[in-house]
């Protein structure tokens, strides 16, 4: 049994072999030291610059299900701010968050076999083909409201362009995508968890780095959520609505 | 009912205000879009830097209790990264992070009254005296290894004072210390918690936002031990370790 | 290091000293090894009953706080059921729960001084005079919607009464809610969690086992929710619903 | 939106039609409780006595993961001890937990065709070869302690039998297990997981119930673990052990 990630002594604390105090705190942003928390490497600033994108797109999204869960957490107890983060956290499973790190994994597989002969597209017209045939989405395609552009995935790649990380996996996020609309006929969202799972390959990252992103990302957003929630309370309201709304009273009431 | 947080249109995302692609995806780091989802303005470029810098103090301390809970967590579900570090999180409670909250709250209320003729000296001999009298501990003093400095309270302090957010309340939570070492007549440690209390009152930030910060910084700590335990798996062979040295076999099987 | 609550041999599973297979597997209810789990020793009948009765009170309550967030965790990871529990616990704090534990142990204080020579009614008046100095709500009285008598507490007392398990707790829970009622001059119920709390001191569960009694009823209640969410799902629908309702769109776009 | 688990009016509080107070509290006990909220009718009382026996298997397990995720959880947060079962929950995942599921969703797509003319034990063949044709394990076969026998599977069959709950997916499961044995031609162990899956099938219950009846039994077993630790903690201690025998000093310090 070893880990490597941290370590004190009277007067140092090292986190992955760095000195905190003299090589990191003062001397670099919070998306720098997670990208070399969760690498082991310290990125160079392009890879900074990406990866402090990709976090970025995911803090915050209006009152998910996940906003939801940790409001009214936070209500029960208040004292309790961080199980109310852990609450909302709970949710991003397979539903929301698990397509970037499904496209992440998509993409590494169609970009495998180093000697394939056949085209990007090519290989994009068989994946989405395959998956006609076993009636499964392709991860990164469609939104119900950015329709047909998604806004973050516009951003994520010209970032990825200006920073020289836009390579093999974006080219091949972009080929699928075109499959996907040529196979439906219509124009259609190339999200941005499509763009994050390409992102993340680019960089580099572990496969489950993409959900970590999310988690962490989303962290930010429900402390913000939280502070609201201490301020200016709705979980209560929200509550008592829905309650009245939902139950249903039984017949033998009536 | 009503939240400020973020609202989507079909071509734009806006968060607080803000256009996320336009005016920070590519521009902001991760802590200072933190701060900005936290409070709600953009911070100036010091506090940027002292908000980055409280956020990495408290990313990564080794295999502590809750980085313990998130490995054993994903042992039994590796398909549910979030709900590890969900529960690595659930733990950050009044033993080992509430007390920057504490301190910070413990300064807001020594310098509540600008009327208050008495020194900092003063107030800090009162407020220790007030704490010896009721057996309370003083929030932020104390650490079992670093003693009787704890680097990261002098890095913190030494770029709080370099970026123009070295105020009273660093002041006061010093004159504590000092009030406190003279109370015990012998050196005892201003730990990092007494120095993130004070930074986020120097840095006016709501109270929940100390716990808040802690909450993030560990998520970013734990996805990085999650990440170790997916590359180098040890819960399980410690879980089994565990389970041997302490159950103890009922007296039948004696 | 030790643990006496289980251990396992090739051909045998202990739980608190117990064979699990032999002694409890087919001879008690859930209800009964809830009890000697919790305590280390089987229960009376009478004690199994009344403990049944208030594990039975707290398991369903509409769509609370805590249900909601499960829902709402569920529809983005149901993989996960558990998390989705988990998410729904995090909120049994100190507003909705944590009051039959505050009742238990404003009970133990009362009754702590087996010399005290006033009648149970001048503790209270005393408790509920101090309570009114301090501002102080006094746990276990009140509810919003069982005015103002509340049904679970008149059973749970009539329960207590037949299997002789109505003692000095109950009836000093009951003379806090006459004093109560003559301080305010009105009538005010004597809700569920007040009872609850005077029945774990009349069982003698140890302080922390009132909370521990509703986690363990609220995830019956959730397990029920979650399944009910897999037959007909509404979390999507109401997150919908409230994320149109609650965010507030930015002025850039009116 | 429609929820029909709950309601409550002035004086009565209803649980799927029934009347909480008239008709449940004082009459039943946690475990009918508990089917009857799951399923929403009440069960036989042989139904009543599988039920309880499911739940009482899962229980208790000494130091688990789960239990020790749980604990260091409450080492942190000993304010919120819901926090701390949520965090054991946390992790009754794929791993551990999830095998009674996928037992009884493979003992219903076995016996899911009425017309098929093969006998149980043909089918079971043919089960077993398809699963090491694709190099899977077969649920709720394997136990690395009980070996050849889990006593809990003995008793858990034992008491379906005596309660007229022993039918064809108990059958099923016993065929899958000899067909194990004779694919690997030695004994192995058919385990507490796979009679449960089998048992779950026999009571009727929808497939997600399964986990969530693991899920009700952990929290028991986790307030028990809880209520230990505030007793006699161990938590501290076992973080210190591991932080000092798993971190690994960087070599700047050697």
């Amino acid at each position: 049994m070893r880990s490597e990630l941290g370590y004190s002594t009277t007067d140092r604390v090292f986190v992955r072999g760095k000195d905190l105090c003299a090589e990191l705190m003062g001397h670099v942003d919070l998306g720098t030291m997670s990208f070399m928390h969760l690498t082991g490497r310290m990125p160079q600033s392009g890879e900074a610059r990406v990866f402090n994108a990709l976090a970025l797109t995911l803090i915050e999204h209006g009152m998910t299900p996940s906003a939801i869960a940790a409001r009214m957490t936070y209500a029960g107890a208040p004292e309790s701010m961080q199980a109310a983060v852990a609450a909302g956290l709970c949710g991003l499973g397979s539903v929301f968050v698990g397509s970037s790190e499904s496209a992440a994994a998509l993409l590494r597989e169609a970009l495998s076999d180093s000697d394939d002969p056949r085209s990007l597209d090519e290989r994009a017209a068989a994946i989405v083909a395959e998956a006609r045939r076993h009636q499964r989405q392709i991860p990164g395609i469609g939104h119900p409201i950015h329709r047909p552009v998604d806004p973050r995935t516009v951003r994520l790649f010209e970032i990825a362009s200006e920073s020289g990380f836009s390579g093999r996996y974006v080219e091949m996020m972009r080929a699928i995508h075109r499959a996907v609309e040529r196979d439906k006929g219509r124009p259609i969202t190339l999200n941005a968890t499509g763009a994050i799972g390409a992102l993340c390959c680019e960089l580099d990252l572990p496969a489950a780095a993409c959900r970590g992103i999310a988690v962490i990302a989303r962290a930010i957003g429900l402390v913000g959520h939280l502070l609201e929630e201490a301020r200016s309370p709705l979980a209560v309201d929200l509550w008592l609505q829905t309650d009245r709304q939902v139950s249903v009273r039984p017949a033998a009431l009536d």
